[in-house]
């Protein structure tokens, strides 16, 4: 089912400082910036791999407000993974078949997520700690 | 110098569990399982991409003792993402560049990890709260 890691979510209180050191300490280009104020997250898509390799990339997430999940996640861990996406080629049939094995889902049907494409979160309870995120890419042209 | 996100080192309190749970709800493949006792864990790493995509893992971590940096790491936070994997070219290449730009070296030289990997890890207060690990994978014959 999973095709990929595609992505690493890391909350970071400073978004332009983060980017600014996985760009010169790793080499990382940003590709993508986004604000979703639905989330209360501004973020910066890093590629690693590009679609021919996978497609695969660091997010960098800052809240843009406190009480935000993000926010949340910074007053009480500080920085880190914040969460995990995985790559799926059909997302409403992925989420069908983790219901069925009795994985909880953050949001029953897929929304929209970074870059166009269409996610959907696992509850992290039921996932060994880890909030999960799955990925369908949009389809190239 | 990052060529791809290699895996995602997950703590768990049951690697049997948590493996099955992986097989079952995502699809995934156990391709390797390894205990090594000078870091206190037994691991199971379960294959996301081949080789051809990339090569990316999930990598389940149960320690074998309390005291473990796996062990403490589930006293201190439970189950959950404990560590990321990025791929690299030249890990002593790639490590010169790192500690050259300020990043701490948890391992000043490269060192046997998980498949025959060369491995270094790089200190989480200079990553953003991330313990970052570079991969140098065996040359495919």
């Amino acid at each position: 089912m999973l095709t990929r890691i595609d992505h690493i979510g890391i909350a970071v209180s400073d978004l332009e400082a983060a980017t600014a050191f996985y760009a010169s300490t790793f080499g990382l280009t940003v590709v993508a910036r986004e604000v979703h104020e639905d989330q209360g997250v501004r973020e910066a898509m890093l590629i690693v791999a590009d679609a021919d390799a996978g497609g695969s990339y660091v997010q960098l997430l800052e809240p843009t407000r406190p009480d935000s999940p993000v926010g949340k996640f910074l007053e009480r861990n500080g920085e880190g993974v914040h969460h995990v996406g995985y790559g799926v080629d059909d997302i409403t049939a992925a989420l069908a078949t983790v219901s069925a094995q009795g994985v909880r889902l953050v949001d029953a049907r897929p929304r929209h997520g970074s870059m166009g494409a269409s996610i959907a979160f696992l509850h992290p309870k039921d996932v060994q700690g880890v909030l999960t995120e799955l990925v369908e890419a949009p389809k190239r042209r």
